[in-house]
């Protein structure tokens, strides 16, 4: 297997998971380190059920991951696939997010080695999926720190911007939005106008709120001129909170990990079967596959009823 | 609405929900207080979208709640009724488990209100939703605090019980023990016997494994003789943790906090269709409404092929 | 009694303490909103031990606080005295950083009534307490935060700048870089050199260290341009996090809640003996005073020694 | 090194602290395991600055610890003088608590090994220190338990006893009751009569709160018990949580970390001047040492003018 992309909450499960099921049915397994870099170097450790002991809980993956934008050459890919060839690899599993099953999609071409995209997110962005491990980790991870800038907020009586993770979707400003039961909810796939935002502050001024917290994806745009406009416009003074990396990390939540187990699970069934190369997905609550082409070449809708949702919540 | 039997994390994020989502819809609406005596008492409160203000995020329950035992006989039941009509109540959100259920089934009976049942309970154990608002943030409070006992039981290589909530189910040790990783599990839906038990340590130990956690629920039986044999059996020393209350309270997770939002949507629709007496439900990913009646009479099947999933994960 | 300047975790502690024990000696309490300019407004309510009951445990704090510039006018601090007099206050207790003590100072020069301050501020800046109210909290939200990122920097081998607060002065920003075992401190204390951040870094990683994690206090300058630096000096990318306001809230420590709790008691003991205008401190361990005065014009000295042995811990 | 007794968050902190200034003063530094246990067998690993790499923030000891009855035997002693002596040690740090320095201290006598103990024990009992390295994560673990325990106790309007560790004192149960603002504080050094009890409840009861927080020490005899009399006095359901052994893990606090650091550096000192058998501590808010014996065999005094104070806190 091999951790890719950035790093998700619940991946250490998930090699954990997928280790000690693969030796239940007489697999050998073996990690690449640092993402794609370890299929290029052929650079592994032998995985066992006593060396995956003690890491459920823990956030990052042991296996170090990394971006690899020589990945998207086909040298890379031919090289890649000569080592699964030269260590006798039956199946590859891919633990990672969009990017890495592109890479992934582009391997299965060149590799007879059955390949299985595990998928693994903070972003929640992949086609086919309901949900990514680690993505209900990031949201629990920003929602409990908007927690403690609601005390700021209340004690303080201004306007806060928080910018949370998503450069082109807004899966997770969205679910941490509605939790946080912030004023308003920035993310990518919605235009906004600087003058509908400030009429919305300046409405739930008239209704009696003093604070209000604004929860932004950072693809929106630049949030700290937005902070600028807004204090221009309502006079009142914005402070703004970048979450950055934190987000990332922390021990994955029950969710996250359960997926966790439940994806490797598949994976490893997956794997036996031989698929040339499909996708774990989560579906209505049923842990099923598809087809990796199929997510790799559709974008993954968002429901935007739920911001209707969340500006009634927020009267 | 009333807030009714034990307190779950999210029932504020529900009574926010529906105040301010009824409000909306041009909705009066009033809580009332201390669960079924509230209306015994005609005790209550005015809810308004600035009194459920800073609510959101809080464990407990601003209206309070109790047991009422006396809540079974019909003189209270008809009391009830009484209070309903004479404050010309149209529909009765009644937030809570299963006993809670049962009374409002009984209600219905004695009334022309609409009674709307919104799932809310630590176990899980509603038959027809996937999930109660609570469950979530009771497993994941349940799993930080085995998180640190795990670094114990590390240091120190002994035997860990940990005794979680649930006297009839085992949803939360089920859920629990297996995103904790636990060398095993007890439920009271599975008859264990002290032999096997003693093997599985044995077993786990054989392997190279110096600690192991049980995570039983509570109504397994004696937790404490259980340890005492185990003692016995294997020489090891083991230790007894019970969780108790703390996994009723704390600040509810995000997706308890979602669950609550969704759900109080669909309760004031079904309040506004005028639906007799039905229960709002998560199936399959899904926020739907079905026959209170039915869910009364029906028990939670619970999902055993985790348990195995769990024992291959333990390995 | 006045809650002044930012707002710190614990501050509600401190209300409660100072109402309940002046209470039990009593007197009757007050609370002025929104820091001074209660006092410009006469705007305060009645606090009782009822009233402050269940906010201990809360971040923020509950009377509000504000930045108030025109307090440094002689005319604003004369309209604060004559609303002590007003309302016949014997002694006001100032809960605070820096800046609300200065203010406290002069408004004592044009009132007879007694001034006690109190501490409080996630800043540890104010000379001649060892700590102040909501310190220790803001240290463990930070050095929470950082494991979390510590997760993704071992994953991806890359190296980060957290930046925590600190304006002026590098209290917080030493403790938390101490205590995540950052492989740098800077503060604005201590003049840096780009060359030497290099050469640590350079040097951290011949040792064997593929990630590095960076604490700057946000007074030492440009963290962004910081980070643009380092990545081409070593050639490593580099991430900047901004830690915000999260730092500010959430429920106070235990250690802050005892702190405000001891400083109640020392401050209404002083009340009851009519100092003219005096500070509750921390020194060695001990509860004591001292007069405001020597405070507000002494700078408080940290102690550097601790970023020598920072240096041997990180190697 | 050696770590015994008891596990405590921090004494991971310690273990890098010790390896890593120790190296920097040119000492070769080995980790007993298991306690007393790894002196009688001989078994130690080597610890250098990259294999303790990674543990500041985890909870236990990667030395692994246990009890040692026998090491009260001159035998044993004897045995590990030996091991001293075989590996030419010349100075051994003990990281634990009373009972770790009782045997440190017949080691010394046995040795000419340089001896020098580091108090670390989530109890603080340790005769001479103001505070041992997991006492304030241990308080922290627990205020954050009994936060969610009063969202239910509010909630339900009921009595709560939650039971701490502390077989023998009740440093650790003093400063979680104040913290908490429970109603009422049990601690091993003042007997307590059922009667007050009762009076306390009813007297708490009659200013208005209707739900109480008893913080027990496991030493003060049968919690169980002491619910049900209360139930049977004053009519009110209590129930009962015993915190047990998530008080011992978790990630150290910036306390216990910083502590751990201040005593690793002096611990290397005092090792380096060859002191005989000593004892690092803190004092008043300085890190010094004493002399080992004097520590072992005095009764730590704990200050009870805080149960006065608490008292006052929850009227």
């Amino acid at each position: 297997m091999v951790t890719s992309g950035g790093d998700a909450p619940g991946m250490n499960a998930a090699i954990r998971g997928i280790t000690r099921i693969a030796h239940s049915k007489n697999f050998e397994v073996v990690g690449f380190e640092r993402g794609w870099n370890g299929l290029l170097t052929n650079s592994f450790r032998w995985l066992t059920p006593r060396s995956v002991g003690g890491i459920l809980h823990l956030g990052g993956t042991i296996l170090h991951t990394s971006r690899c934008p020589e990945f998207k050459k086909n040298e890379a890919i031919k090289k890649a696939a000569e080592t699964l060839a030269l260590n006798n690899i039956d199946g590859l599993i891919v633990i990672g997010g969009n990017g890495s099953f592109q890479g992934a999609l582009e391997l299965s071409k060149e590799t007879g080695t059955s390949i299985v995209g595990v998928p693994a997110s903070i972003d929640n962005d992949v086609f086919g999926t309901d949900e990514t491990i680690g993505f209900d980790t990031a949201v629990n991870t920003a929602v409990s720190e908007i927690d403690k800038i609601r005390d700021t907020a209340f004690s303080l009586e201004r306007i806060f911007i928080v910018e949370v993770m998503g450069r082109t979707r807004g899966f997770l400003a969205l679910a941490v939005g509605v939790t946080v039961g912030s004023e308003m909810i920035l993310i990518p796939e919605v235009k906004y106008e600087n003058e509908r935002i400030f009429k919305t502050i300046r409405e739930s001024e008239e209704r009696g709120k003093k604070s209000a917290i604004i929860v932004a994806a950072e693809g929106i745009g630049d949030t700290r001129k937005l902070g600028n406009e807004i204090e221009k416009a309502t006079g009142t003074e914005v402070r703004l909170t970048v979450l950055g990396y934190t987000q990332r990390g922390g021990n994955p939540s029950a969710r996250s990990r359960l997926l966790a187990c439940l994806f490797a699970d598949k994976a490893v069934e997956l794997i036996s079967e031989r698929h040339k190369s499909s996708l774990v997905v989560l579906q209505n609550g049923e842990i099923k596959s598809m087809r990796l082409e199929e997510s790799c070449k559709t974008d993954k809708p968002i429901d935007l009823s739920l911001l209707g949702l969340a500006k009634i919540l927020a009267t």
